[in-house]
């Protein structure tokens, strides 16, 4: 099984640049490829990232500001050209799909394929997504306008039978195989009880975990949500002179997001959405350093193993 | 003065690939900076080009499919960010309005600065701009949705005095100096009449024009209002093979564009608007020049001086 992972489309915050990638992600976990925003120019980067856009079913909006959604047009576009057939979901606040069939109307274009738009609207930490494999949730976020970060989390996956000693028990059926795989003991008519470490194969699975949170300021209630989480990737808009300013644009600076990573005890922070004011971007990984020290500023197209 | 010039920003057509430029040009006529379409990523292509956005004041959309205004909502929102204060201008079909207004409405955000939309809606050749300098037409193309080309013509700019000989005439006042620079003769209160010639410089004055037709299928009616212009754009979006497909998809070919600056003997033939399915672009302008010696490809981010 490949491991899950994440790749950096776009970590740019919304001024535009000679190397604009305003943001976007795109996370592998589990066999899903889970979108997560979608600034202008998604689409080329999902490209250059190799990654096949029809394998993308679920795409998540934090928020309605531009640099991360400007894209989205460009992709459900393209999908419509290349002839997707299969269901496409969309997570986001109200109005996204406003703006979608407001375009689709004055260009007199068609979506033909299932699209399903899931409109978040909830102030609380909240399941949105569940499939065998991952549950996703949001995370309520201090920004300007409603926004939520995401918790991607992998789910127990079932066990693998140890067949050679499940077909020495004559008595266990192709029909008890799913509880068996779930943990539970087997149980003969006689009253003996097989023991699930006997019938199943024991291997390590830790399950992972992916947070973005992003925008946001400073908000150290999310942490609760954050606990353990192995890759964090929290918004630092600003170098932490510029504090004041970051609150009141509803941003955060590198040392708030490091304090974030702290609280919650991740096991590794990106950085990421920064100002182009601050064309050094290594001062950004300086800083958080100084109090989370697994912190590391997001570059573009590279893969991090979760 | 500088000579006008136009810059390709992006010409591609619909299917992204990994160097995704859609359709957008920068035209330098007479001072003005006149953006053409306005394709996803024309922000990142305007700074790549050197220009400085903010000396755009017009903006002219050919039609409404996504591939010649994505782009548009990341500059609205630039400007904004960058405290633009002059007037914007956006030609355009009916609904561009619309998709901006529902875009702005869902992020909370303003324009700040005067946003003028002028709707296009004629299907007939029609001036839609003019200054001192410079008359711009739409010219009605035949696609799949209503759409317009564009014709730029410079107008014939006021001489200029010939100060010395002008300071000769004492009768000669300032405020007759506008008449003088339009071409009049002076007439003195004894009846002498001093010829305009004498009074103002000689000067090589060609009046240039430059056409953008984009999206289009095969159609010589326009030759008539492109008789004799510097340079024209003609998409050509198919090879001459798939001709029969062009026409279904309310497109050209690269013969069919070459025809149509023959019969309008134009100076020089720009194509653009290539098909993803055709890698060598090269065949299009060897196709073209079959028919128009003066065919060109049109390349990213080149100037062309008209």
């Amino acid at each position: 099984m490949i491991k899950s992972y994440l790749i950096i489309l776009g970590c740019n915050s919304s001024l535009p640049t000679k190397n604009f990638h305003p943001t976007s992600q795109i996370l592998y976990m589990r066999n899903n490829y889970f979108l997560i925003d979608c600034g202008e120019g998604t689409q080329v980067q999902l490209i250059k990232a190799k990654i096949k856009m029809n394998k993308i079913n679920n795409i998540f909006i934090s928020h309605l500001h531009g640099d991360h959604y400007f894209g989205i047009m460009g992709i459900l576009s393209t999908y419509q050209l290349l002839g997707r057939k299969n269901k496409l979901n969309i997570y986001s606040p109200k109005g996204l799909k406003n703006i979608i069939y407001e375009n689709l109307k004055w260009s007199k274009s068609k979506i033909t394929y299932p699209l399903n738009f899931i409109t978040l609207k909830s102030k609380k930490f909240k399941k949105i997504y569940k499939d065998e494999n991952v549950n996703i949730y949001i995370i309520p976020l201090k920004h300007k306008i409603y926004t939520n970060g995401f918790l991607f989390k992998e789910k127990k996956k079932l066990k693998n039978l140890n067949i050679k000693n499940v077909k020495k028990i004559k008595e266990i059926k192709i029909s008890d195989y799913l509880k068996i795989k779930k943990g539970k003991d087997f149980v003969k008519k006689n009253g003996e009880k097989i023991s699930n470490s006997y019938l199943t194969i024991k291997k390590k699975n830790k399950l992972l975990s992916y947070a973005f949170c992003s925008d946001t300021s400073f908000k150290p209630k999310i942490c609760k949500y954050l606990k353990n989480v192995d890759l964090l990737y929290h918004e630092s808009t600003f170098l932490h002179e510029k504090k004041k300013l970051a609150y009141n644009r509803g941003h955060s600076t590198s040392i708030q997001a490091a304090k974030i990573a702290k609280l919650a005890n991740v096991k590794k922070l990106l950085l990421g959405h920064y100002s182009c004011r601050f064309p050094n971007i290594g001062k950004f990984e300086k800083e958080a350093k100084k109090i989370f020290n697994n912190s590391e500023t997001s570059k573009i197209l590279k893969i991090y193993y979760i």
